[in-house]
């Protein structure tokens, strides 16, 4: 695709995290089944159900474009999921594999929130105000998966861990 | 390195962040050249000051730790910044470039958030809380960055871009 101005930048950038949620609907129950604290698995699984919402919530896009779906590889979140699968596969210790599976998860989360506040943004001053309510729908889940990663880690994997 | 507990993960994390870090001090320059908006340019160029104290407050805090400093390959930033270079090669138009330009700045500024965000908690549960102090600043100035491409974005080039 030959990015030429903002539309251009915009549809380039609605594909590029459209891979990343794909690549994250297959990445997480995986962490879920590595994951040893309960909590810990049950948070990622509602993230799923989410971030298959999210992939949904971007075909809509695509579809009030006037495109099909489209997805353009994202070395950004294939780096930081195979960050992530690296610890995952290598530490033997359940507490700290679990510390490590968050920290990853949050470095998916900024990734996807970084994205979706650029996408708001243009979309809002492309004047796309429908697509930039359903991406912001999409952020502030995003923002509050992070948070909710942030309070597990604080109130108690990192403590086991420690 | 073999990850069995916190510390190792923190040891590990504090590698990842100074390759990424050493990274963006090679990057920010060829961003701030290829720049239209001046205050974007000097933006980049000021980002780079900063970027070059927080490789040496890493350098500190291997020292504190007794370790030299070592950076451990971190394919996330690499992704982002791949994925930046390449629009910022490919895109002609100047504010469309300078918006794409942005946006990848971002995208570094929040991997960097969440690696500092997950170090300092994992600092203070280890009990280093003269090191948290030290990644804790560190941390705020990438919140600031962020908050100033943020600025920049809104106030001008997204809409020339536009």
């Amino acid at each position: 695709m030959k990015v030429e101005n903002l539309e251009d930048l915009f549809n380039h950038t609605l594909e590029d995290i459209y891979f990343a949620e794909m690549k994250l609907v297959k990445a997480l129950p995986k962490m879920a089944k590595a994951s040893d604290s309960a909590a810990l698995g049950k948070a990622f699984m509602g993230h799923l159900e989410e971030t298959k919402e999210h992939v949904e919530r971007l075909e809509e896009v695509f579809k009030m474009l006037g495109r099909k779906p489209k997805a353009t590889e994202c070395p950004a979140i294939k780096g930081i999921l195979e960050e992530g699968e690296e610890l995952m596969t290598e530490i033997k210790d359940a507490d700290t594999r679990d510390a490590a599976m968050i920290a990853a998860g949050q470095a998916a989360e900024h990734y996807e929130i970084t994205r979706y506040g650029t996408l708001v943004s243009w979309a809002k001053l492309l004047g796309h105000k429908d697509l930039a309510a359903i991406l912001e729908k999409t952020l502030k889940e995003e923002y509050a998966a992070d948070d909710k990663l942030t309070k597990l880690a604080e109130s108690k994997l990192n403590k086991e861990a420690a």
